[in-house]
């Protein structure tokens, strides 16, 4: 029989669940409107009736693996707790995994939400051809998930793929992480929408002035489609968001070598106001990526550097999700 | 019979060799000044009249797994070809591992010097305890060496541990790497001098002043001397490397969350006069140190990081090329 697994995606307001088969085929889905605010216990009953749902409905024509969740917050892999969650109060010191595994009677696997989309895109997405790859996860803030040799590289603590974090202007904009300057507070959606203001405090900027005063929550999405429409001040709000991304990504080009490196999350949709100056600031400043582009010489297989737009957009992390107890199977098979 | 094998140490201006056991206890050495003005031919025949006269002083107690030389430059791994050594003209494009081959009739295996040292570090020095690590050497520039899970992480061609070209300045000083504002501008032997001449010229001075105008090729080592003995001045110019280094460092913990990162190289010796900086640097721009460090928790393994001194000094590299046969003959036995 065929064996598939159930993977969840548990935003700040979203909760996404979806079936999935070996192949990486969804099955079905189940959306729901994660009411957070009405606490923890309720979220997880409301998972745990989707995932039963779920289960239910195709364990007719295959085997369930396990569940994997995605989970805004760091996880401590041993306990299978969470450890900060900011999205989501109330989960801290409290054994998420042992709870529904109790319910479900299957393998739960937790995972950091930006490393789960950073395995999603591996397995089916931009990056399914090479061993290795980095992912930035461009959304209200920015995460990070690193795949070394087919596997999320998770450090000591289970903290590895915080690249969010790295910073790229040392005497930039606080970050409440502590630090001044990271990647965080110029290629989120957060920073494109604070830029935006900045943007108008500093210069003539009218498009964007007028803009922002008929709305004053203008979205990263809306300041990019001013962008596109040839606003000066939008355009270099996204340029900023590139040059930090690029400043970022050529430091880990130089460390790490990879095939691929990987940019999603919602900013990433726009690609085209922040792509060319990410690129010609990696240009720039990574000599390993100099020698090893495929602008300067023909694209091989294991031989060159590309960094490139997601393909999975929100599927990645339930993707990711789902291969999750598929990966903890087969290596428990070896 | 019990293992020996043979490191080899080729620097710019020296050439080291060692036979060393498989406890990593160093049975014999040969120093010589490596003529590398008098030609690549010339240096590889007293390279291998110096590995065949080790040799044949050890081989009546041990047998020779096999001979690792750290070289100044990047290696194609698949090839043993040097494709970029600024320090050995004439070797590039040069089949360096057929040739010692061909001459040997043993196992050559050919590493960057800084990885060498990584390794070296590893296996018998500051990381021994740990299955991951990662490690600056700081020289006349700024080299890295990343070991995951007890190898050396080598990326997609080879490139990877290119950790002194890592921005922590966008604005900084030209590197010759083209980017500007790298750790190697100001982290390395070359980079101290260049910061101490700087200092002279933009303020008061007085005792780096008259100490440079004594002898205007001072080293970083008389530099260190100088801060050491108070001149305010020289003190300055460490710190501002150990900031750059806490800003590049504070990059990886986050990224990669290894349990040590270790600093090494002729300028370690100045640990003193720039690791408080770096350290206060890696505690306000890290949160992933923030979380584990052993100065806010107690010290345990697998759940601190620890960022040390280097404990081999110039050893670092020999000891590791001495390893590198050592680590190819155990996956062989796999």
């Amino acid at each position: 029989m065929a064996y598939f697994s159930i993977g969840v995606d548990l935003g700040g307001t979203n909760l996404r669940i979806a079936a999935v088969d070996e192949q990486g085929a969804v099955l079905d889905t189940i959306s729901t409107d994660t009411a957070v605010a009405r606490g923890r216990d309720m979220v997880i009953s409301e998972m745990c009736d989707a995932i039963l749902t779920l289960r239910d409905k195709c364990q007719k024509r295959a085997t369930l693996v396990g569940v994997g969740i995605g989970v805004p917050g760091i996880i401590d892999m041993h306990t299978g707790m969470l450890r900060e969650s900011p999205n989501l109060p109330g989960w801290g010191d409290y054994p998420v995994r042992e709870e529904i595994e109790r319910r479900l009677h299957t393998r739960i696997v937790l995972e950091n939400d930006a490393n789960a989309a950073a395995l999603g895109e591996f397995w089916m997405g931009a990056a399914r051809d090479v061993n290795s790859m980095c992912m930035y996860t461009l959304g209200t803030g920015v995460g990070g998930g690193i795949v070394l040799d087919g596997h999320i590289w998770h450090g000591m603590t289970g903290m590895a793929g915080e690249l969010g974090h790295n910073t790229v202007y040392p005497d930039g904009v606080h970050c409440p992480c502590g630090n001044h300057g990271c990647v965080e507070q110029y290629a989120s959606a957060t920073a494109i929408r604070r830029m935006a203001r900045e943007a108008v405090v500093e210069k003539d900027a009218s498009t964007l002035s007028r803009a922002l005063q008929a709305d004053p929550h203008l979205s990263a999405q809306e300041i990019f489609q001013l962008a596109k429409n040839g606003d000066a001040a939008s355009q270099q709000v996204f340029e900023k968001a590139g040059e930090a991304l690029g400043i970022a990504v050529a430091a880990f080009v130089n460390a790490l070598n990879l095939p691929m490196y990987v940019i999603g999350g919602g900013v990433s949709a726009a690609w085209d106001a922040f792509a060319p100056k990410m690129m010609e600031t990696i240009r720039a400043r990574s000599f390993v990526y100099k020698a090893t582009n495929p602008e300067s010489q023909p694209l091989q297989q294991g031989k060159s550097t590309i960094v490139t737009r997601a393909l999975l957009g929100s599927d990645a992390g339930l993707l990711g999700a789902a291969r999750l107890p598929m990966v903890e199977q087969e290596q428990d098979g070896r």
